[in-house]
């Protein structure tokens, strides 16, 4: 009988398309999925009517998200009792709305600025180092500053460059919030986007002062796990999705996959390695945010726990520009397919190169995109298989000083768990990655682990389960390939490691790769007297120093 | 009347096979050029008779040297008045012979020791590594060591390994000397060879204490441009030439060159674009051994001239490593016609790359063979031309590098000619050069210019000219490609460079790219307190240092 069973609905919305699972609360499984790209996209150069856009706008319509709600929640729904429904969203991406939640971009249809600022706008970064110029503690959680990418950053955009839409905007939200108060008719801030995007804490709030009018265009975060309210007649309508399901507040997208791949305890690191790699280690003591590590909050990913973040700016690209730029085969797929068989006929060593993974630059520990990568020990033996292994392992080295600075900081990391596209395909990768950190590596066996992870959300708000590890062990993966080290691989890693670090640890080294990394070569002028320059310029550079 | 013609000949003894070149007296022009190779080559398996040879021996027959002779100066010089023969040769390549001049490769065929050891048998360096331990002032112009390449070496090592060729060996001479005692009946030994081989100073003599038993087997060496004496009547009848030549005593190939090209004056800086690069800078002054650079002997490549010696351990073949391993075409000569176009395309600095040269090592000036290359400032923007103008640009780095330590050792470096097969193959490679040193660049116009010097050394000997200079400006290179520096670019360089030298100065750089180059990894244990050494070893690398 259709009317006992029960399903959950997980939606991830990410940045080009939003995708939905529907799970079935009985046994867990997932028994469907369904996906829906946004009409307009990331927009970039125009607005829907045609109004050109400044360098640097990276805007999205949330009429797109509304609909590709609809789409999804009536493809996976229709006919079914939903008991609860999640959301993952990309942050920061806010937008400014009216106290009844019409987004102001229904209103002011010309008007950059009354679109959602998606999480890769750039233009605020101006107001960003405006705002770290003033300095205040609720910087010390976040590595010392905000990023341009954040909220309070595209708040003051908007205040001072588009000043009818921050009077008409009676509140400034986040997308996922502001999709939960479309669903809900409830708005209900996400405690996530809060204290991630927008440096709230539970003993100072807001930091009100960064942006004037803000606070009062914000409102009081609620607990992921919560329920922002029931799934409303209009959508249930929309939909026919049956029996009044809980929609859980929304949770940053990189964060709502933890309780998908295992991820609800502390001392457990999860990676998602793309085409950068992002990293979450959740903890239960309060410790000072670790040198080099980007940002920190309580209770904001996952009820209890402080989850750290880092991340390396490049990792999967690092690959895919060496296959594009060295190609074995026409096809990119084979090409890599080709480089990975080689590479494994390999021994840690047989390369004789080290590489500085810093190709789009380095966020951990140095914050520098203007890094640049660097390959060193070449020879007339060298090939361009030995080239790819140096950078599979740069890209695990890069990863270990990650944890490294995680344990300096006395944060243990226990349990290592790595997700996303990458681990699927390169079983090399993941080895490497075990050795280099003499480490087991859990890659868990799920699709779509976004989605569902913000389906145990769902789960959770809807009481079907207690609390995460139970939505976890009910609802996430359940099958982990496990990739376990061997030892005399990671002896000699750990001698490439410590070369690695020490060169990575050079300022002689690092003041390069960031000059040649800005591109900006300032030419000296070379006088008259050039060879009495050149001399006096050799004397100095002599010694073995 | 063909008896009223003369002519000079110059002969080419290089690794693999001789060649001989025939000038006209009269009006300096090259009429002829005829080359043989060797008929065993360089044995490195086997003698002629098939016996084994250990590991790191080169050897030659001696006889071959004769049959190249005999062929090409009957081929060149049969029914010729010839007035002088000079003869360049590889060294140290020495071999021990009787008081009457017969090779004991003739007396003693399956004694490996018996044969010459040509320069690059590398199975002498371990005596070259005790005679540095004894020390003594004689190493002062060589870097304070010899080489297992040079002469004494050589001779330790077959006193000590082979006690019956070395007591039944009255000389052991090199094998440029000695084909000139085959030629003309005189044993005349080569000061060049005496001064750079084998470390003999006119003050101090030879180092005879280095190997028990040598002084005797040697004897006093001639000014470089002196007369061994006449081709005698047996090589007469058995060449057909006629006239009784004065024959030069011999010279090192690499600085038998200098006459063909205009090296002939002090502040003359003449360098080999090869594999490798070699370089001889000209002075009239008496300066200690600059910092870096490797040797220098007085009167021994040209009279009354300091020669200093300088070199890169790899050039073309840094290039031809790139292109075959990166390649555009079936052809490597394509390839490298492709990748010439495309990197001519860029200006300086548009790679943002920075590349050290040490592929095969650094001889200048850190004289450490296990140096590896290294490349900086990767980008997701980089491509393969990017990387080869990179690799064009260190090249020159490296020479400008060496130019640089001469300067700072307060030696003047006043005209810079290059001469070899990449010169005439790469004019990009020589306008980077010019750009680089921000100085005009001389490419000599002229065929077998080796031989051509030797010719020149024949002409000094048989009278036919005063000196060298005249010789030079007689039979020399008439006409010069010339690269001129453009002064944006050189700017622009003078930057990079500023960049190469501090990378190249880092300790930490250069033990890695020693470590790396060396090969050798030495695993480092992970015990069962992995995890605590982990986080130790981590909080010793933390720290923005």
């Amino acid at each position: 009988m259709v009317g006992a069973e029960s399903f959950l609905i997980g939606l991830d919305f990410g940045t080009e398309s939003a995708r939905g699972v529907l799970l079935d609360v009985a046994d867990g499984s997932q028994i469907a999925s369904h996906a829906f790209p946004y009409r307009h996209g990331v927009m970039t150069a125009a607005l829907p009517d045609g109004t050109g856009l400044p360098r640097g706008f990276a805007l999205q319509d949330a009429a797109d998200y509304v609909e590709a709600a609809e789409v999804i929640l009536a493809a996976l729904g229709s006919g079914r009792r939903i008991a609860g429904i999640g959301l993952g969203f990309t942050a920061s991406s806010p937008l400014p709305a009216r106290a009844d939640g019409t987004a102001l971009s229904a209103l002011y249809p010309s008007d950059p600025h009354s679109y959602v600022k998606l999480w890769k706008h750039a233009a605020a970064q101006p107001y960003a180092a405006s705002i770290n110029r003033g300095g205040g503690a609720f910087l010390d959680n976040f590595g010392g500053k905000v990023s341009g990418e954040w909220l309070l950053a595209k708040a003051a955009q908007i205040q001072a460059e588009a000043p009818i839409i921050w009077r008409e905007a009676d509140r400034f939200i986040e997308a996922g919030d502001w999709l939960v108060w479309q669903l809900t008719g409830v708005e209900a801030r996400s405690l996530d986007f809060a204290a991630y995007k927008a440096q709230f804490s539970a003993g100072s709030g807001y930091p009100s002062d960064t942006v004037p009018g803000l606070l009062e265009r914000l409102s009081a975060p609620l607990p992921v796990g919560s329920s922002a309210g029931r799934l409303n007649a209009a959508w249930q309508a929309r939909t026919g999705i049956l029996g009044e399901p809980a929609v859980a507040v929304a949770v940053i997208d990189s964060h709502v996959v933890l309780p998908a791949v295992g991820g609800v305890s502390p001392g457990t690191l999860v990676g998602a390695l793309g085409t950068s790699a992002a990293y979450l280690l959740l903890a239960d003591t309060d410790r000072p945010l670790p040198f080099g590590i980007e940002g920190v909050a309580h209770g904001a990913a996952l009820p209890d726990l402080w989850c750290y973040e880092a991340g390396q700016a490049g990792f999967g690209d690092v690959l895919a520009w060496f296959v594009s730029a060295f190609p074995r085969a026409e096809e990119r797929s084979e090409s890599f397919r080709l480089y990975d068989a080689a590479a494994a006929m390999l021994q840690p060593g047989d390369s004789r190169l080290l590489a500085l993974d810093w190709w789009s630059g380095n966020r951990v520990p140095y914050a520098d995109s203007a890094l640049s990568g660097l390959i060193a020990g070449f020879g007339l033996h060298t090939t361009s298989t030995h080239i790819y292994r140096a950078l599979l392992e740069a890209l695990c080295f890069g990863a270990r000083s990650i944890v490294d600075h995680f344990r300096a900081g006395n944060l243990a990391v226990d349990r290592v768990v790595l997700t996303s596209g990458l681990t699927r395909r390169n079983p090399l990768l993941l080895q490497i990655m075990a050795d280099v950190q003499a480490t087991e590596i859990l890659v868990p066996d799920i699709l779509n682990p976004t989605a569902v992870g913000a389906a145990i959300h769902g789960a959770v708000a809807a009481g079907v389960v207690a609390d995460f590890p139970e939505g976890s062990a009910r609802f996430g993966a359940r099958a982990y390939d496990r990739f376990e080290p061997d030892a005399r691989r990671a002896a000699i890693y750990e001698v490439l490691y410590r070369q690695y670090r020490d060169l990575a640890a050079s300022r002689t080294v690092r003041q390069t790769l960031s000059q040649l990394g800005a591109g900006v070569v300032e030419p000296t002028t070379i006088s008259g007297t050039a060879a009495a320059g050149r001399a006096e310029t050799a004397r100095t550079a002599i010694g073995r120093n």
